[in-house]
Parts: structure tokens; sequence; C-alpha cells
């Protein structure tokens, strides 16, 4: 059975996604469509690329998941189709599949190419409905990436989705900081098993397996449900009180 | 396959739209239901039919667009279910329907008549759950929309949903400021082809393909993704710039 | 046809909520799954029970309800999966299904165990993923509650869910204020018909069928679309006038 998922910075409510399911409806009509969120915020690839990169292996392989965040339409950005691990994905070239690409063990991808299957867009402006969920449409159906256009190499990744590793340091990046004030890393449970502690914005913090290991107030860094290291502070903002975010350093000395 | 689209301005954490769905699922098993918004700004009909203008017509033919924004329930403003160009509607009599009437080639619309098959509503504020969920089950359900109802002919229209023509002259208005202070109007393509430059507010702003053809801080005028003439100001605010709104005129010179 | 809907307070950006689906969709890939909210205040397990008590009946038997508004994940709370009145329900122990254990003619509740089939979470921080998606893909799949876990008698309730009889009156509490200011009462029709007035906050207040039966600014008391008492003021806020919140006395004098 064939299944889409959904993911935009849109929002709803004026009927832009509406349009884009309208589009599968006819394209595709037997295959379910479901939504994962349109609230991405406008332009934020990073965190949809975080997002996805939450759900899309727990789907089954054939899902094809569509991801429109797209801050550069009506550039020349390409438009990807990829396979990954079995699952497809159809999106802008702009970075949202990096996480995808740092988690998969296979991949292949193609820039779209304009055909008699796959006209170009009518709309300079609306690419999610005019190119995107059409490419959705035709994965769904069982056409194949490479028939959709000429295969790629490069797709655009994000700089520090995967940790640097230098002599005796692993050295990552805060990615995302949540409404809480955690701070999620991208520094993998694997090679920080076994180290007491990390260092960030001049502090050491160390190594606790659940919250309740610290005193209301106190500094901690703990593996979020993803096994990725996240820091915290119990009942509090990490983020205010090492008064950091997105892109600082999160560094760990592996000998 | 029956297929039932949703948009109301109900919002989801209440739970009131869960309440048309298992409406819908009881009466209806076998439909697809789709959301397209919960976050129509409340009592907002126009803002409802513009979105439902967006997809409409791109759903294959024999879908049920279920759209429930009504500031006058409790009132007697009677209940629609319409057919255009093949597709079903079931929407409050208060303008909602009103760009679908105005881009549908052929419709029949029928006020709806309580009935063995339609009770009247049990409550006095919920019609969503308990009338108007229970007609789209109908028409899912294969019902024809003259089952339902009286036929009637003057379903209610919003002014200026589509331009007014005076010798030399083609005068629209403002439909919609976006939440980049893009000013989205009522002009079709088609009347403006070939046309320079349109009037607001005082100014002439000039008509181009794309953003890029004007500099930063620009005043201009293109098609949007539905064909229609939106202003703009690149990397800017023309709602601001012109301090201009919702209902303004807008005028094109047509020889 | 198996059919699962879903009630979070995750919102939709994270991907978590994609994260549930993407299980969903490998363990019970025929089963429908239908949104019904992500927004839930979070936490607010009292809004998330009173949600679930205005949809839940109205889905056909058979049906699965997954709630996950969850502040206690990570404790020892108990993990509970329940069949009422012939839907099934997956949630947490924490009082979100009050208002189906007060609505419900029979119930059946167990206490999910770790199994074979129900293995312990890998995270301690999302088990909406790791242990309540998997339950509620069980009991799509066919598989009776009873198998998941031990039977229990006493799953959480909230306090204030059903009002209390003492003689010559009836006492209830506000348990909810939308945001028009009104405030919802849990009164249902049954005990207070015939009866005139309420009091709460030391104000009689009379019932009225609608609100046209009062003047603009004037409090009246009448039954919500549930069959529940509601406080309001004709085109004003009940909760700004009566200073009252959620947990507030409303008494109705029964002889």
């Amino acid at each position: 059975m064939a299944r889409i998922t959904i993911l935009t910075d849109f929002g709803t409510r004026d009927g832009y996604v509406g349009a884009m399911k309208g589009v599968l409806a006819t394209r595709a009509p037997l295959a379910v469509v479901e939504d994962i969120s349109h609230e991405v915020p406008p332009g934020d690839v990073r965190k949809a690329s975080l997002a996805l990169g939450r759900y899309w292996k727990l789907y089954p392989p054939g899902t094809v998941h569509l991801v429109v965040v797209d801050p550069g339409v009506g550039t020349d950005r390409r438009a990807l189709a990829m396979e990954a691990d079995g699952r497809f994905f159809v999106a802008p070239d702009n970075g949202v599949l990096s996480e995808v690409l740092a988690q998969a063990s296979t991949w292949h991808c193609v820039a779209a190419r304009a055909s008699e299957e796959l006209p170009p867009p009518t709309s300079r402006t609306f690419h999610g409905r005019d190119l995107f969920a059409p490419m959705a449409a035709h994965l769904a159906m069982g056409t194949l990436p490479q028939t959709l256009g000429e295969e790629i190499v490069d797709p655009h990744r994000l700089p520090d989705v995967v940790p640097r590793e230098t002599a005796g340091w692993i050295e990552g990046r805060i990615v995302e900081v949540d409404r809480f004030g955690n701070l999620a890393t991208n520094l993998p449970e694997g090679p920080v098993r076994g180290v007491g502690s990390l260092e960030v914005a001049g502090e050491t913090i160390p190594f606790h397996e659940t919250y309740g290991e610290v005193a209301s107030g106190e500094l901690l860094a703990l593996l979020d449900s993803e096994g990725r290291v996240e820091i915290a502070v119990r009942d509090g903002s990490a983020a205010g009180r090492l008064e950091s975010g997105i892109g600082d350093r999160v560094r760990v000395r592996t000998r």
C-alpha cells in the first residue's frame, strides 16, 4: 500500500497544503496521505531536517516522505527524488535531507528534470503543488526515482550534522533548543559511551541517566529519545543558564 | 473511493473536530477523511472562501468538501449541499462558497431540510457535529444533494469576489494580506494581460514577472500562484508601504 | 476496518508525532490513523480528558483511541489499555481517561506489563513512540487488552469529574474556560432539569435556552453542545465578570 507523508512550513489556513493534497488525491488516488506537520518555522531547513530524522525510518519501506520547506523557491535550486534504505524522499536540494543522508546505509538521489510526465511548474512560487506533489505521486504509483531525473552524488548537506573527530576529542554542535531550553546536540551515543562529562561554553557538565540524578537547578548531560546527547538543567533552562544556542560547540574528551 | 476534506475554524484541542470526524467514521466508514485546516481565524468567512478556492478543484470529482466556519450558528442561516464541476460541498450559507461559485462552470445547490435521514440538530451551537458532518457523510455514501433539501439559486455570495468592469477600467479589491504584507487581489490574469500597470491608493504600480525584476524596496504587481494579481514590495511589505488593506480598490485601465 | 485516533500535547513540528505514526504504519499497516489534536496544552491532563470525552463514543466500536499527554513519563506511572463500550483506549494512568470512565456503561482496564510482544521502552522520555504506539497497534491488529497486562480496577480518576450530591444541593465545579471566557462545568443536564438558577461565586444566575434570551452583558446559564451546564455572559466574558476559574464551585438547589 502506497503511503505519503507531508512535512511543510506552510501552515494550513491558506489552503496551500490542501492544494498539495488535492494533487496527490488526483494523481495517486489510492495512496494513504499522512500529515507530519505544516508548522515548521518558515524556511527553517535545519529544523525540518531534524524532524524528518526522527520519523523517516520508523515508516515501512516504500513510504514516500514529501518535504517542502523551500526558502529558495523560484531560484534554480534542484528538486530531488531520493531512495534511502528503502524509503523514498521528495524535497528541494537545500539540506533538508541532511539527517537522512547521515543516518542511511545506502541512498540514491536524482535531480528532477522536466519531462512529459513531469512538466515544468506553472507557478514560480508554488512548487509544492506544481512540482513536488506530482513527483511524490509518481513515486507512490511505482515510478522509480531515476525515471524522474539525473543521478547526482552531491545533494546539499547542512554543516554540523555529524560531529568532527580530532586527536583526543569529539567536537559537536548544539543543533536545536526546545521550548524548555534543553539543548540538543549532534553527538551520538556511541563515541560518548563511558565518558564522564562534556564541555560547553567553558563549563564541564557531568553525564547522568535521568534528570532525577541531579538536584533541581543542576546542569546535566544525558541521552535523548534519539540516543543523542542533550544538555539540560533539572527544572530549568540550559539555554538560559549557559547562554548557549544553535551552532555552539560541545566537546567530549575521548582519551 | 469516497473522500471528504474538512476546513474549520475550531482549532483541534477541544475535541470538537474529533467529534465531527467520529460522526464521519460512523456514518461513512469507508470514506477517506483529510484535514485541510482547523486554524481558519475564528469566523473569518472570506479567508475560508479563499482557502477553499485554492484546493477544491485539484481534488478529483466526487470529493466532498466540508466547510464549517459558521459565525451564524444558532440563527436561521441555511445549511447548503452543493455540487460544482463534479465536486460536492457542505457548508453554512454565509458566503464561504463564494470562490467556488465564481470559479465553477456549473453548480447546483440545495438548502437542507430536516428529514428522517437528516434529523434536526440536537444542539444549538454545534451544527458541525449535528448537521454538517451527517450531510457530508450522506454525500460521501452516494446520496445526491437534491435528496437533502430544496434547490436554491441564491446562495450567499461575498461582495468583491469578482472584479467590476466599467468603461475603460476593471476595478478589483484587495482580498487578503499575507504574513509578508503582500496584497492579494481579486483580479484574474485574463483581463490584465498586456496591461503595463495598475493603480492602488493613488500609486501607479508596474507589472513584472518576478520579484527579481525590481530593486529591493520597490513596489511591483505580479501574478500569484493562482494566476491572480498580487501587489508586493521586494524584501518589504506592500501593506505597510501603501497603508492598504482588505477591501481597498485596485484599478486597471483597459483602453 | 481498524481505526486509530491520536491525541497528544507534542505539537507537530519536532517530528515526534511523525515517529508515533511511523510505528503505527509499520505495525498496523492497514489501520486508518486520524489526528485529533497535537495541540493540547503541555501536560494538561484535564483538558485532554475533556476533549476525549467529546469524541470517543461518536467513533464506531472497535476504534482505538490513543492518548499521549504524559507529564509523568519516566516515573513509574502505569500504562493503560482499556475497553469501554466497545471502543479501545491506550493512555498513561494519570486521569486522562476520567471522562470516558464517567460516561461509559462498562469498562475493563489493564496495566501494561512488558512481554515479548511489548518490550520495555528503549527511551526514558518517549513512551509515545516506544510503548503507547506499539500498544495501540496491537489493539488495532486484534490483540485483546488483557493480553497486554494485568486487569486493574483503579485507574486514576481526576477529582471533580462528576458533581457531588448532598441534601438539597448538587455541587459541581468549573472544569474549563474557553477562549471567549465561557465557563464549562461538570453539571449534566439531568439533575438540573426544571431548576431555575444556579449559584457561583456568590451570584445567582438564571437558566436560559439561548444567549438571545438575555440582554448584552447579562450573565446566564445554559446547556452546551454536550448537554452540560455552561455559564456565559452574552457578548462578554463570564470568567472575567465572575473572576472565576477552573475548580471553582457551582451549586444548584434541588429542593
